[in-house]
């Protein structure tokens, strides 16, 4: 049984939406072996530049102007379009590493390193064919599907997934990933499919016009395609990138969204694709212009500092990249997003009046936007519907932001749902019956928590919860 | 409620002995964020260096004579000891801070930064008071004892920990922690009690003179105490500090204890007290040797390589780190551990005949000592002895190591039972009726891997399971 799984690091969440729940008993441990056995990878056939095929997808079995065909020629075309600015700039070229797997799909990793501009860049694409348990799937699409234990729900996923990071620290750090996921036809439910991404920047230092730029080209992006979209996907950005232990967000955002199906699927694509396009916009200029300002020592060391929050957050909180790390994917391009270097200074100090505190104040009170913000509030992250069900599920960490600067952050459940535990199999299964009911206790959990810790005054108080993206106000009461 | 905990890092481990298990439902909500309210630490006064109290026990409360009197005098006496073992090598100071607690309580971490010899080391001494949740109490001791929901078993905890980097590639990473936890009694219950503890070191070429200096020390450390512990404590160590998605061991290990009770608590303190004092003998004569050392730029490259794979350790697997970093401990003592400079390099590779290559056949052999080694070995972690109980648990990751050198590392189950998650308590609760039968399953569903994935060629082959370092070996059928 040689089922594969994404490349998780070019998939980012998609991976995690397609996670798992398997059964305990006896049976189960096969089960819950077979779901890891699922996202361990074929071995793969590495293959020189002059030989990577012109599609990843099966000859023969996948149409070509399917949508997944499209959505892989989108993001080749991406990862050129990309490389080529890049190397631009640079003057250095991308190595490439790619590889296909003998039931079909495939990957180009490129990395620049050690350039003239980046320490470290690197582009990869991914496209998977995979199966998974039919348990998944069935908490994934919110239906109560009869299935025998050993079924399992073939999907297809695509992506493309970046970092770059330069060596001037007046030069900003960018991320994106884009990526496409869809489950075949199974007893009798179509298909499912949905769309994720988005890009973010992480400076060291605030430069308003170029955040303006930045932020900008996004929005007009956005805006083109559903005028309710910029806000909500910039919040879930921030939502995300969020390094709770430090109370700060990684960067300073840009648009994430995840499990988007809520209309045509042409529709969706054409807004991911236009999204990957403005990638180069949104970003190149700003280093062209910063590539050569002169930098202190003590800028350098700032960027450092920052680069080693870059690595807390990814190897602590983000979701890809932990997948990756846990089941097999290939290591170098899960990790490929790690800087060249970084550093960590103890109980590191910045002039309260300098840029480096303003850049703090940045990213300490970066949901200062948000509907549901204030010193009292509780984010339950990554609620997300479940795709064409509506139902919600909660699949990440929540936790309380104190925006009062006493820098409390609490971690109310640092735990995912859909995962490949056994362990978590009962409370996924229940999550299915009653996703509502948990996302209300964790709400409820949180004002205790909120009224413990002295950040609410009043038990009766009642906090505005931001679900996730899908933004919703619950009012809790909490009975002590 | 201002309950507390563990500052995370100084104690290391206990902090996860004491992890919970909340119920589920409406009720639960509330006990779970109580839970990690719990582990909230109340504000902290930080005190200047004059001030810092003889002890840090509550005053005419705890005996100074008792067991947790002796501990810290134990502890603060090897933190001056070794600080002041380093400073007199490198020629630079720590710097202290300090802080107490108002229910009782605190901590004193130094730390030297960018001395002559030390890019950073650092020294931490934490005495912490707190109540964990009756439920994770009954867990952790194996019994079924009637509680109400709201009960909470109040602890006491001192432990001390410290890594220190140093500049020259040639000069290895050193790491200990030593701890001791206690409960009161309660329901009549005497209260429990247990050790925790070892030293470890991270070089970054092998260096068989040093190797065995720094291993002969504690292997006659621990021959003074009970002959069975080294081999044990160096497998255990071996066990814990395995990077699972690098198919490697974070250094070249050392000695490694948790949950040590199995007799006379004088014994395991004398046992404690001895490994802590021979901290400087095992480790500061290998860096005076090789601290002017000469070396080239590959070499410095290579020990940035080496210090990414420990931050890779530290974020992704220790556990004190992340229950640190989740929990709100105070986050530069919690990361203190990690080294000034760091650098991830794609597809870094070394030259096959190099010593880098040595190395790494080091550390990805780590095991070829252990009893149940082989190329199809499956380790379940930390599958420990409750206090007292004699019960295992399984509170950790199981993978299986793949000695043929494809570097096929896979993992089992990468849950942590005893974890403040709602989700995982049902798993947890039945795991105190049946553990033995959840580490069989995972035992089982290993070898399902290992057939899947072709390490075990025939699914009636049996595999050894080796169960934390309580070494046993079970034989498991597969019925395909």
């Amino acid at each position: 049984m040689a089922a594969l799984v994404a490349q998780a690091q070019a998939l980012g969440p998609v991976a995690q939406s397609s996670a798992f729940a398997p059964r305990r008993g006896a049976r189960a441990a096969r089960s819950a072996v077979r779901v890891q056995a699922a996202v361990k990878l074929e071995a793969p056939n590495y293959v020189g530049k002059e030989e990577v095929p012109e599609s990843l997808l099966r000859p023969g079995i996948d149409d070509p102007n399917s949508m997944r065909g499209r959505f892989e020629r989108m993001i080749r075309g991406i990862q050129d379009q990309v490389c080529a600015a890049i190397e631009e700039v640079d003057g250095c070229n991308f190595r490439q590493d790619a590889w296909t797997r003998p039931s079909g799909g495939g990957g180009i990793t490129r990395v620049l390193q050690e350039g003239n501009v980046w320490e470290k860049a690197g582009v990869a694409v991914s496209v998977v064919y995979g199966s998974m348990p039919a348990e998944s799937y069935r908490v994934a699409v919110g239906r109560d599907i009869p299935f025998e234990q050993d079924d399992r729900v073939p999907f297809f996923a695509a992506g493309i997934s970046s970092v770059m990071h330069p060596w001037n620290p007046h030069c900003p750090t960018m991320h994106f990933n884009y990526r496409y996921f869809e489950t075949e036809d199974w007893k009798g439910i179509p298909g499912q499919w949905w769309f994720g991404g988005g890009t973010d920047i992480t400076p060291c230092y605030v430069n308003e016009e170029d955040m303006k730029h930045f932020h900008g080209t996004y929005k007009a992006v956005c805006d083109r395609h559903d005028p309710a979209w910029y806000d909500k996907m910039k919040t879930a950005c921030d939502d995300y990138f969020l390094i709770p232990h430090r109370g700060e967000t990684r960067g300073m955002g840009g648009i994430f969204f995840d499990d988007l199906n809520d209309r045509d699927k042409d529709k969706i694509f054409a807004f991911s694709t236009d999204c990957a396009q403005n990638i180069v916009e949104s970003y190149v200029p700003i280093v062209k212009k910063h590539k050569t300002d002169p930098y202190s020592e003590r800028q350098k060391q700032w960027q450092q500092v920052r680069r080693g929050r870059y690595v807390e957050f990814n190897l602590v909180y983000d979701r890809g990249t932990i997948f990756g790390l846990k089941t097999g994917g290939r290591i170098e391009s899960i990790l490929m997003s790690l800087p060249l270097t970084a550093s960590w200074r103890y109980d590191h100090q910045v002039d309260p009046q300098g840029p480096e505190q303003k850049f703090l104040n940045c990213v300490r009170n970066a949901r200062a936007h948000r509907p549901a913000q204030g010193r009292r509030t509780l984010v339950v992250t990554a609620a997300k519907k479940a795709p064409q069900s509506g139902k919600r599920r909660l699949d990440a960490t929540g936790y309380i932001v104190d925006n009062s600067e006493r820098g409390n952050i609490f971690a109310v459940e640092p735990k995912q749902l859909y995962t490949s535990s056994p362990t978590s199999d009962r409370a996924a299964r229940q999550g299915l019956g009653g996703i509502q009911g948990l996302a209300v206790l964790a709400a409820a959990g949180a004002i205790v928590a909120a009224v413990t810790l002295g950040i609410a005054k009043n038990p009766a108080d009642t906090l505005q919860v931001c679900v996730g993206w899908h933004l919703g106000i619950a009012s809790v009461q909490f009975d002590s």
